[in-house]
């Protein structure tokens, strides 16, 4: 049950990049499951991925690969997610990156592998590379929405945003897809993330601008913290449009194609909150007037992983002690009780060290009773704020995690 | 349903305590839910108190006046936690010392308040008040059962653990009690331990022993993660027996108690645990081989706080990509997943970077059917070592939590 999440708008194409759709029959039957990205010659891409130790085959490769060459090709299966499969998987995505180039004639390192699914198992390169000519055949400019589909694991819908703007007098266009549950399963919905646009920017501003973004949508979002071994989001931009970023740009221009950016990550990023596993509400926390991002982080994570929080959300019940609790223990050891406010959208549910003496169980009732919720700490102790969304703990929760492999 | 839980056993008397029980209806009907401990002159205290900022008024009242004297008293109810109150939160917990103080005749400072229950609500010092006549009547040294079925909140199940041994030839005797579902639920469930011994032990030997044995006992549990507002552990040492320790002990000596406390108190803290809201699963965390106890620390947690791990318990689920997943995001960046071993009871499930070759599903499955089970992490960095228990996320977890209020 997606939380205000809508289907899917007009997406723009991006003169330069061209995507393939096929079967592959990974895991799933009768659906597209693998995905092929084409860049024009002189696009670039920033790229970030998964923080976790154990990441995954084609994220070893696909980092391999990013730092020899300038990719051509993003190749991508959902149904199985190449993971915890040692050397024998390593050589599984090289061989797809490898069948890949020979078909396009290009380096092997030009070619970047993507997996998502079930984390352990074997990948069968040969369904992948059986794949391959329909991949090629199929390569359109026009298939954005389709691929949003294709990459898709167990999200119940699929994640797109497409912006066209006006940059230094042109029209210039961005387009993006997600997928994922909420970063919350590693075993199954890890979560990509493909942005391009025609505007052409030189690589280290690319991945610059990518990084800053990333820090605010696809890293300020949680459904549980359990960050998957496959995690990616891929930028690239093809140059078609006639506008052109470096380093040197103006300033106001550089910023201007920032704020589409980060716009586009965000939306996405929510996304997969409003779809994550169970979810009934979208949940924003917003931590103001921190010493620094690093604490207003600490204590924004402390309550959107609360599993008491959660299920309070869950039931709708105002029952605020439980943030005030996690507030309490997010492991600010100077923390000053007696100055820090919390609200629940508009409604001020503490302040003085307790309950705001204004409170009443019937504003905080209103509140909860709706499916999009910001709850907002002011820590009263400097200039430094940060926002991430979450979703709440419910039945359909533990229902599809302890039940997936049954 | 509760994880191996044992009815309570004989329950030794501690000379130099006694227990006093009453009904005051703060929230149950028709139960006791104030509990006062009455100590000998003599006796010694040791305590340690949640580090949750919010503590609640009962918290700072008694860290308050052990700052100041030694108590000979203890009042506990249950039903309401007095915390999230503020001023007047603390006028009614040094209130309920003063009353206790004037039946006594004793300091205040020498009486210390406890609450548990919901937080925020006003809690009412009449009622308590109101049961001291009462209280002070049933003092006895047999009431040490009663007192844990007293103190409970939401348990299902009391929870006490009472040794006699002999100590430099004389026999001793430790008795402990303790409630709680997890250190979980701020607003219903926290944690509280009462043990008392009738070893003559010095002031500060006693607290430096409950610490170290704190450290591997209640602060070595979790069902979540929500440290609550009013968790509190309290040893007490009569010396009504003819044995001493202090600092100049034989060290051989003071081992042997420190032992016997140990055990008592990670058979208190394991009992919280195997009484965890909805646990299905007493999982025992044991990471081996650390550089030091800190990163053995957070690999532990990271695994335990894990709701796809948890789920994938509740489950009897051998989903040990799960498992590695956590170990893989638990914050060591220069981790060696070549090295590292996994194993789940005594089934090795990874090692080499990946799944194990010898392992299979009937293995993983024939473990993760048993009620206890143990996840073995061996980082291959150094000598540390450190073991934590946890249980389960069940549908019962989020039923309880979710449903509380409503």
């Amino acid at each position: 049950m997606a939380v205000g999440l809508k289907a899917l708008g007009d997406l723009h194409q991006i003169s330069g990049v061209k995507i393939g759709i096929a079967q592959a029959s990974i895991k799933y039957a009768n659906r597209n499951d693998v995905t092929l990205f084409q860049l024009c010659d002189g696009a670039n891409v920033a790229s970030v991925f998964t923080q976790n130790r154990f990441c995954a085959a084609p994220v070893i490769v696909a980092k391999a690969h990013l730092a020899e060459a300038t990719p051509r090709y993003l190749l991508v299966n959902t149904g199985n997610a190449n993971a915890g499969t040692g050397e024998a998987g390593k050589r599984v995505s090289l061989d797809c990156c490898a069948a890949v180039a020979k078909l396009a004639a290009c380096d092997v390192k030009q070619v970047l592998p993507f997996s998502t699914g079930v984390i352990g198992e074997a990948l069968d390169a040969d369904k992948i590379i059986s794949a391959l000519p329909n991949l090629f055949e199929s390569l359109s400019e026009d298939s954005w929405a389709p691929a949003a589909a294709a990459i898709m694991t167990t999200d119940t819908l699929p994640k797109a945003c497409s912006t066209q703007f006006k940059l230094d007098n042109q029209q210039v266009t961005m387009t993006g897809i997600s997928k994922g549950s909420g970063m919350i399963r590693p075993d199954m919905a890890t979560m990509l993330a493909y942005v391009a646009t025609d505007v052409q920017i030189e690589a280290v501003l690319l991945q610059s601008l990518l990084n800053k973004a990333n820090r605010v949508s696809f890293n300020a979002i949680t459904v549980d913290g359990d960050t998957s071994t496959n995690d990616a989001c891929i930028l690239m931009a093809t140059g078609a449009a006639k506008v052109k970023l470096e380093k040197n740009s103006p300033p106001a221009l550089i910023e201007q194609f920032y704020q589409v950016l980060e716009s586009t990550l965000k939306t996405l990023a929510q996304s997969i909150i409003r779809d994550g596993e169970g979810a009934t509400k979208f949940i924003t926390v917003q931590i103001e007037a921190g010493e620094n991002i690093s604490e207003c982080e600490k204590v924004a994570y402390t309550i959107a992983h609360s599993p008491l929080v959660k299920t309070a959300f869950f039931a709708s019940d105002p029952n605020w002690g439980r943030i005030l609790a996690a507030v309490g223990r997010a492991g600010i050891d100077d923390l000053d009780i007696e100055n820090l406010t919390i609200k629940l959208n508009d409604v001020v549910i503490v302040e003085n060290g307790g309950r705001a003496s204004s409170y009443t169980e019937a504003q905080g009732q209103a509140v909860m009773d709706q499916a999009e919720i910001c709850i907002a700490v002011n820590l009263a102790r400097g200039e430094a704020t940060h926002t991430i969304w979450t979703s709440d703990l419910s039945y359909d929760y533990v229902k599809i995690n302890a039940e997936y492999r049954s």
